[in-house]
């Protein structure tokens, strides 16, 4: 009765980083465990309570220093709330050494937004299917949230979802601050699905940017792109669900409005011409919308919803038609 | 039969020479009105082309030089069209000349987005009331569109609202050209409202802003944004539509993520500590959600409808209330 939560984060990037800060900054009492595959970045993090890597001017504030290490058995052992958060493309490389008897019992929280790509499945049913994680112990945290305005300490909204409301309330306990106000939802599949269809947006946002389409044309994407997601979502998982909510429109908002995001960025230059190939270089890394619009082709051929916007963000980028030609005809199917 | 349509335009500012643009670039026959007070810019307009004072840089193609004049009476009686666009504020004023049987058997398109204030009416509701003019020959044409980006003829759509459909098409048929689209839709009041409370949007963006929240709260507080204009127009005008389409969510989208926003800047002012009658002076211009706001909030006394945000910014610029405190009690309101 009565126990300390032990709560462990598996992954070392800003949003990881982002959710450590927000659960020491909690003021509920909690043992806080952490799992980075980078041994340098540990040992900088014992000694210096910083993250080198990411959001670095945060201070981690680790209550023990042991809690912090890249034995990801020892660390999902240790805690009863295990946090996902590394990339969905690493994700079973990660779990390679744990099994299903490992994860049995504990609550499980995606923090991942994607698609596991060779097997194209959400986190939820990753985890559903390949661990036997009953639905009721999977959970999923959404934005909207940069994690680099988490770590500025800017007021931000998450939303806690999971089939078993009380357990999203209890998570979200977890995460309240001066600057974190959280939402609770039972909706894991919209969520999860609405957080990987924004980073497609996100970079057909780019893509129309890197043409030279204006605002006006932008304004008019996006109210066209909620309306996919609620066609999309409503398709797959039919419940009851407000799709203007903070979890749905806001994280589409924040994502396909950022300057700052990969995906925009990584659409922007397809837009003005790079190759695929050569904007991942330049960018030297790869925008999540580029898996995702591929896991979301696939998927919807068992839906058939009619998504023109992540069709031609498709055909752009993985059938090498021209960003022009398909954004013209785009624009003769919006309203 | 088969008559040139006769068109006129009431209003000599940014969006009256964009949409007179507009009218000129579609390639249907047509004839071209337009009134405007200013007797030096219709001069330099027939000498030069081009409007002096706004989106200077678009050449002004009328057919025939006489058709621009200050005479309104002349104006309005030569067409069977008459666009009004002039602000809300002097609605009364420019018409002043015109009587109930001088409009009668027009159709009377409104691309004023306002409230007419002693009134306290939209503009659909004070032609209605003050002019006779039955609902079917009211017109409301709406965005997302910026003057700036059609004045460079990028790619913009637009709603053209009657609840004569057939109308609203005929309408819309003189504006199409090669970079505007345009939407049909019944719902004049909910059009209507939907631009005027944008621009109260637009203003708490700025004082969020101005205070110092960031990108996730803005996108919170415009996914709640969107759920209070569906609250207000669902009662106000309780019919079957879609508050995600172009004219509602797009329309919000385009004003309260712009920069350039009049209304952002005012609050923005505000957020940042100054009086509104020293942003007023600032600005040298009164931003339309600083009416709209007051006006809105009259409105609303007869509806009841729970708009947190729009009450908020009434407490702010009306009841001298603490930016700051105001928007954390608000935060604590959304979700």
């Amino acid at each position: 009765m009565n126990m300390v939560p032990k709560i462990a984060m598996i992954g070392g990037g800003s949003w990881a980083t982002a959710i450590v800060k927000m659960l020491a900054d909690n003021l509920a009492e909690k043992e806080i465990f952490w799992w980075m595959r980078n041994e340098a970045a540990i040992a900088h993090i014992k000694k210096f309570k910083h993250n080198p890597n990411y959001i670095s001017a945060v201070e981690i504030k680790l209550t023990q220093e042991n809690n912090i290490s890249s034995d990801i058995n020892a660390i999902i052992n240790s805690a009863e709330f295990v946090i996902l958060n590394v990339p969905a493309a690493f994700l079973k490389d990660t779990l390679s050494t744990i099994t299903a008897e490992d994860l049995k019992g504990k609550k499980i929280v995606s923090a991942i937004k994607g698609i596991v790509p060779e097997d194209n499945l959400i986190i939820g049913e990753f985890l559903h299917q390949n661990y036997g994680i009953p639905y009721h112990d999977i959970l999923v945290v959404s934005g909207p949230c940069h994690a680099e305005e988490v770590a500025l300490e800017k007021l931000s909204y998450l939303t806690i979802a999971c089939t078993d409301v009380e357990k999203a309330s209890t998570f979200a306990s977890f995460l309240n601050t001066r600057y974190i106000k959280t939402n609770v939802s039972d909706d894991i599949f919209g969520t999860e699905y609405a957080a990987v269809l924004k980073n497609i947006y996100a970079v057909a946002s780019g893509i129309c940017h890197g043409i030279g389409y204006g605002d006006n044309f932008q304004a008019v994407l996006i109210s066209n792109a909620i309306r996919e997601i609620k066609r999309f979502v409503d398709a797959v998982h039919p419940i009851n669900r407000d799709i203007m909510e903070s979890a749905y429109l806001g994280d589409l908002l924040v994502t396909a409005y950022s300057q700052f995001s990969r995906n925009r960025t990584f659409g922007n230059m397809i837009g003005k011409g790079y190759t695929v190939k050569s904007a991942q270089l330049e960018m030297n890394m790869i925008a999540e919308g580029y898996y995702a619009v591929k896991c979301m082709h696939i998927k919807n051929q068992a839906y058939n919803v009619d998504m023109p916007i992540c069709k031609a963000v498709h055909s752009i980028i993985y059938e090498n038609r021209s960003p022009h030609i398909e954004m013209k005809l785009l624009a003769e199917k919006l309203n």
